[in-house]
């Protein structure tokens, strides 16, 4: 079974997913859907189109599954639900408070329409929300940790950027290996938000600028610093690009648990280490393409996240293949 | 919704899935059922019974799942197609080779009956399949490896136990640092069996025996332990009892992919490490138990593996409750 993938955006995530397209034997991109001048963008996929975002509106497009790569401040409280009465979709919605009314909005369209709607696809929420319900459901008698990085925060590399005589910059999270070395051991530890995380700036600031300045305003921004021990470094703009171009991130979800009378305990950790955020997180929202495509022809419809996938629709092996291969 | 659990079996496997029930606030175990004389034994669980296996023969038992906790070798390939003709199951066969043929014959009995048959359930398989699947689907041009270890491998320690002058013994499995760098690296080794895991060997000697016979018996023997580095000690009862009477054991899914142009490398890594072996495989078991449940509620007759289950099935908070605090 062939899926015909559309792809919403084209930033960083919608060429992520188009190349993950490219490498599923069973998916071929039959469009990119755009709010720019489709004659503005080159894409990567021979045989496929540059549309307008307004093609889409007559619900008619030749796709069974649209990936829509935007946002989730502004974008996907809009677009999913709007999308999902029309095709079925997958999103990357990540604003953890607000899940709850987006899967409701979301729902409420799709099962109108007999599409299904996936959320808050990628990695987190994503990979790790799957981590975080295994080991829960395995040993209810524990506790959940989650890391991030080492890697590349956009957000807060754009919430430098905004700050005045900053022209670019490259903002890390990195956690604190004594902090995950007392999570591993078991000890189930109260950490605060500035014992799990480091933040690394690598800043580039325009002529003149003074950089004392900047380097406090950084220190003390609320929400994004404030909380956080955090280094600033100014480095010229060649630097920038030579030492700081990727986007790589990953982190890590342990799980710590005890059975028996409490004194066995057990440790799961799932960790990613990744190259470029985008490109595998593209990967992931590829993938459930093809199970939101078969539990659409199954009618299941309405809105569904990864913990409503079972495994096996993820693969395009046979189940007999995937018994026999990688069970 | 409470879930009625039978336990055939009550060594190593049954005594860790009772403790994983007992821990479930929604399952209440109702009987263990045993090829011994129920009067020798006695279980963990105040108000469960202790009966006879053949008074399952009837298909009256008051139970919604029976966890078979049998071997893979003889007892499961015969108990499971039986059982699953009359109660839904779950078992934790692991011999790989002979897992289509398993399905085939559970999965006959079990629609043919209207029950829903879990096969293979445990953490290798079980747990280590999900992520080897989870990451094949994610990223089709990429490795996986597993390792297993540091822990007790019991079908060693008895393998070691039949040679003559041999009172007791202890085999642990161990992996190999530099084997799991490498693959950590991305750089997708090829490793051949004595390159990824040693086997150590503490061994109690009858008095009198000839140990330099034991120890080249063991070194020597086929499948078990000729294709290793194995090393092997000599200690006493004492010793062995003292310092060797846990079943701890784990090990770690790695796969290495690439994306993008394939200059982009990614690591997944699930690991376990666990105190106790039977417990944590019983936890997993339990966990199951509840999706089994909830599946043939739902009709979903036949044989099944983790690979068909849903992450939602598996927890006892309700969706709801999932998306808001673990997605």
């Amino acid at each position: 079974m062939i899926t015909k993938v559309g792809i919403l955006g084209y930033g960083n995530l919608g060429r992520g997913v188009e190349e993950a397209v490219k490498r599923n034997e069973d998916q071929v991109l039959k469009a990119v859907y755009t709010r720019r001048d489709p004659a503005s963008i080159k894409i990567n996929t021979p045989g496929a189109e540059v549309k307008s975002v307004s093609e889409l509106d007559s619900g008619h497009e030749d796709i069974e599954v649209l990936i829509i790569c935007g946002g989730s401040a502004t974008d996907l409280p809009e677009m999913t639900p709007k999308y999902a009465a029309l095709y079925s979709v997958i999103d990357s919605f990540d604003t953890h408070a607000n899940i709850p009314q987006h899967f409701a909005n979301v729902d409420k369209a799709a099962k109108n329409a007999g599409t299904t709607a996936l959320i808050s696809c990628g990695w987190d929420p994503g990979m790790f929300s799957l981590n975080r319900v295994y080991a829960h459901s395995v040993l209810p008698d524990g506790r959940d940790y989650t890391f991030w990085g080492r890697g590349v925060s956009q957000g807060h590399s754009d919430a430098i950027r905004r700050i005045e005589g900053v022209k670019d910059a490259r903002q890390y999270t990195v956690p604190i290996e004594a902090a995950l070395d007392k999570v591993r051991s078991g000890s189930n530890p109260e950490l605060t938000t500035r014992e799990k995380h480091l933040r690394e700036c690598w800043v580039v600031a325009e002529e003149n600028a003074d950089k004392a300045r900047i380097e406090e305003e950084i220190k003390t921004m609320p929400n994004y610093f404030a909380d956080y021990d955090t280094t600033v470094n100014f480095i010229s703009e060649e630097e920038l690009k030579r030492d700081h171009a990727g986007l790589p991130h990953g982190g890590s979800v342990i799980y710590t648990g005890a059975t028996g009378d409490g004194s066995n305990k057990h440790v799961i950790e799932y960790s990613l280490k990744l190259d470029s955020n985008p490109e595998f997180t593209g990967s992931v929202l590829a993938a459930y393409a093809r199970a939101v495509d078969r539990l659409n022809k199954e009618d299941r419809f309405g809105c569904i996240t990864v913990l409503d996938v079972a495994p096996a629709y993820l693969s395009p092996l046979s189940p007999e293949e995937q018994r026999a291969h990688l069970l």
